[in-house]
């Protein structure tokens, strides 16, 4: 009998190797031609799985977004509890997830220019305003959100924190921690109890 | 009489020419090979000017940089009108500075994977953190700035805040645009005039 090529097994074996390039040496380290030498390719073969390299960085950033939505999709609450469980889902806390920040930074630089890749983090990025905005107004039918900061301005406010952290864990790891960032969501959660 | 080759003249062209190939393709568009080419030099040549891309992307961030300093160096006052002029040279406000945070974000990329790169970054972000402290403890001094929130977490906090809205300027600009940041300095620099 011959044997089956697991495509999927194929196609994560292939995001496995890029992701570990992108994380030792950013997204100019994933070259296609490194891509494939490291997953045991012949050149071309990669195509057979991945039309291009914007594909496959799709690919580590799906993954990375599972990584940080992983925090999230657990039965952690509704409201203020829920928010919580949000932002400390999207902030850079552990290996896994600066690792994750890691990779989403070398996704938003391509995607700057590639349209679609764009797109996409926005598509990603309304799905996750959009939960925020459900968790504050159930906090807020809850009595447990007070602030008359409007919804929106808070949406933003948590979006640019986030962004922020993941950034600076990275870039000014000197400066920015885990227990650092945690404690301005902290102070961001306790700002929306207070009228 | 023999021309004298003006070499800042020529540093300052390769600049140039890689400030624009990153503002069009972002850092893997700018390869040694597409700055000589562009520059309108032999593929070597380039090295008599920068041993390396590392040094190149060097000179476009020392410019950014400038470009966001720009908005600080001059005369704006002190305490909480410093601050205030401050954050505004560091949030994406126009076409210069939103494309300065597109220059910074590749050098972002490529720091991380180049230890000299990273410190340089650091070395910046000292400096500036030092800025904004000294316009708290001025703008304490002077009355306007009363919350009991410490100092070092509101350092924290304006630097999360420019860093997330440079980022979500360039990934996220369906949503975060150069009112919203400005709004959100804002709210920020309010903050610190409440107990």
């Amino acid at each position: 009998m011959p044997k089956l090529i697991d495509h999927d097994e194929r196609r994560e074996h292939i995001i496995d190797v890029t992701w570990a390039l992108i994380v030792e040496g950013g997204i100019e380290a994933a070259t296609m031609r490194e891509i494939a030498a490291k997953a045991g390719f012949a050149n071309g073969a990669l195509k057979h799985y991945f039309p291009s390299k914007a594909k496959i960085v799709e690919g580590t950033f799906d993954r990375a977004m599972r990584i940080v939505g992983s925090g999230v999709n657990t039965d952690q609450g509704r409201g203020l509890a829920g928010l919580r469980a949000l932002g400390l889902a999207a902030l850079p806390k552990d290996e896994a997830s600066i690792t994750a920040g890691r990779v989403l930074m070398a996704y938003w630089e391509m995607s700057l220019a590639n349209e679609e890749m764009r797109d996409r983090y926005e598509a990603f990025l309304s799905d996750w305003r959009a939960l925020i905005l459900r968790y504050l107004q159930e906090g807020r039918a809850d009595g447990d959100i007070v602030t008359s900061t409007p919804d929106e301005v808070l949406v933003d406010e948590l979006v640019l924190l986030t962004a922020g952290s993941n950034i600076m864990t990275l870039v000014g790891r000197k400066y920015t921690t885990a227990e650092l960032v945690e404690r301005h969501l902290e102070e961001y959660l306790g700002r929306l109890t207070r009228p």
